[in-house]
């Protein structure tokens, strides 16, 4: 007989769940499978040997993990040592655990390389499932969790640009997750289902941001329409490279800045005179279970299934990664690939230059036609009865 | 024949557009109504006679107004004069509206009774819909608008508490919107489903806010839970009186302050040394759609309904109001009452001592009673293998 252990690392996303629970699926295929432990709180879990069972569960409290945020086995961001990996193959064998699986971003997947080099003298296979909101891990077509950040971001700046048209008094800055890749800040522009829809100005922290050009733009914007909505990344950049709002603390490798939104909507205040409000769900952009992609949590299901489908056929050291298949009527379908960690460790995935605009100040149609399919739902239709009004020579008709 | 204008005032809710649609239902039953317009723009619409025929429209572009957020027919904060009123009779009698009805806050029933008054003579009658957010509008039960608002939060402090409590490694300052009133932030609690978990504070507008207790509050959670969660409303003020935030923009009757939640996260990492950070959804929690709440859609229906209903039987210079039918099984039903616009102005309804805690960091029992019924939902049920953890003797099961 042989066990399963899944480890989940780093921030949850609104879909780490379903592939913990994608992987309790495809455990009951293997008779030699008998028990799937998840090791509560992250890698430290594992050292402390802190596991649960959650094979032995019911399968409605195994549902439960497909609608339940954050991570249902608890997660950290604790930085394993050398030592810690060498004791990781005893802890192993102890409880007979020969398939590890671990859930995370790229510094899970450096661990997760480690594991396995570590590990793999003792028969120990280690398989890495992406997930990451940010979208910021390497060769991967795209992570579970970035598409139900996607959504998030693009219905709710839809439907936060109703509302601004609605009563158009101000400029509304809203911060979008993603400190060092823009993907999510850049999903935003789905909202925009017609031209001068919302979002109108995108600003993605893989390009510099100038502040006299932001100003410009907002002004001339604010001019002819009265409502403006702005989507910026959390981790906007100046042309010195410094985020364009200083941090206020530093712990270890986090450091925390100031809000973004909060310093733009002063910015504008401040220098033009004009009412702004920051808007910054924040962690509610990625607990949201109201907005999760369908297509995301089934891809994310697939992930778990893969990744220990791939373990017991004896594969170690690799992720589980995603690729588009060519349809032949261009419908979104993915396939999935195996990566070796090692590639998938060469470099951040930020977003390339053809997916952002000239001027630094919105995405191509190419980024759109791109992410869209991720979101597995339509941005909603809605009513808008004053531009009705202005359409119509007889209004009163 | 007559006709039915219906004019939106200030911010817009997540049901403002349902009551305009109640208002269509019911024009159809009143066989010597002709025409429902919207004034186009809030009450400059009026005084530039901007109309549109709503009842025109296909019954399944109506019925998207209950899916979209802001205001169809748009609002504004224009501030009307005495010359203004006195216009309104003469554009009322050459479109021959009989009854207007305004949607709005309590500065929209002040010019409601304005309206009424300047305009009685003409026939003219003038009923308000309640709609706001905040609550704070006096003698009903509750407005159109919280309901929403309400759940919108409750909803999301609980999938940012799991979030939090599965890594947790930050405090994390949620701002609830209500700057004099603080139902919204109030209404966080329902996220609550057993003790421990969030919000595990919550600061209303009503109390003087005291950073040094604050801080030991924040001190003491932490260090039991390393994840905590604190709600606070964006109005908070000192025990002097003043905003905890210092504004930093004034215009006309608005000001603009700067973030309550960016405000305390600074706080708590300056003072205390420990992470913490703010999610401030701000419009986003007046514009959702997914969490708009089912009692509030169909109570804003039954509100422009009876509106009408009122205007048609010959009342006017009165709102509609709502107030709690006993029933034997102790179930939530709710009545409506007409409401004399007078008694609506003459107080600003905010949160009474009973539904406060005597700290001043949480409310009680008896508010999370009252308000539970309004959600129309209940709030989603999670699995916490962690916790799961923590209670089983025997883990590994």
């Amino acid at each position: 007989m042989a066990n399963v252990l899944v480890v989940h690392g780093g921030g949850p996303t609104p879909v780490i769940n379903a592939s913990l629970y994608g992987v309790l699926r495809q455990a009951e295929e293997y008779k030699d499978i008998d028990h799937v432990y998840g090791a509560i709180g992250g890698s430290q879990g594992i050292l402390k040997e802190r596991f649960l069972d959650l094979a032995g569960f019911s399968r409605e409290k195994q549902e439960l993990l497909l609608a339940t945020p954050g991570t249902a086995i608890g997660s950290s961001r604790y930085a394993l040592e050398q030592e810690d990996y060498e004791a990781m193959a005893d802890i192993f064998r102890k409880y007979d655990i020969r398939y590890v699986l671990m859930n995370g971003g790229n510094g899970t997947m450096d661990t997760c390389g480690k594991v396995h080099r570590a590990c793999a003298e003792a028969g120990v296979r280690v398989v890495g499932i992406p997930k990451t909101i940010d979208n910021d891990i390497a060769v991967t077509d795209h992570s579970p969790g970035f598409p139900s950040a996607a959504r998030y971001i693009a219905q709710t700046v839809a439907e936060v640009g109703v509302d601004v048209k609605s009563l158009p008094i101000h400029v509304s800055i809203v911060e979008a997750m993603g400190r060092n890749a823009g993907w999510i800040t850049a999903a935003s522009v789905l909202a925009r289902k017609k031209p001068g829809d919302a979002p109108h100005l995108i600003y993605l922290p893989e390009r510099p941001f100038y502040e006299e050009e932001f100003l410009e733009d907002v002004k001339r914007l604010y001019k002819e329409k009265g409502g403006v909505v702005v989507v910026a990344s959390e981790g906007l950049k100046g042309p010195d490279g410094e985020p364009i709002v200083p941090p206020i603390f530093r712990s270890g490798r986090s450091v925390y800045y100031g809000d973004v939104s909060a310093y733009l909507a002063e910015l504008v205040i401040k220098r033009l005179g004009i009412k702004a409000r920051s808007e910054k769900p924040g962690l509610c952009g990625r607990a949201s279970m109201a907005l999760q992609s369908p297509v995301d949590r089934e891809e994310a299901i697939l992930a778990g299934r893969e990744a220990l489908k791939a373990a017991v056929s004896g594969e170690s050291g690799v992720m589980v990664g995603f690729a588009r298949e060519e349809t032949a009527d261009g419908s979104y379908k993915v396939k999935v690939r195996m990566i070796p960690v090692e590639e998938v460790m060469l470099h951040e995935r930020v977003m390339p230059v053809e997916y952002q605009n000239s001027r630094g100040n919105d995405v191509t149609e190419a980024y759109a036609k791109w992410c869209g399919p991720l979101l597995g739902a339509e941005i909603s239709d809605y009513i808008d009865f004053q531009e009705v009004y202005h359409e119509s020579s007889a209004p009163l008709g």
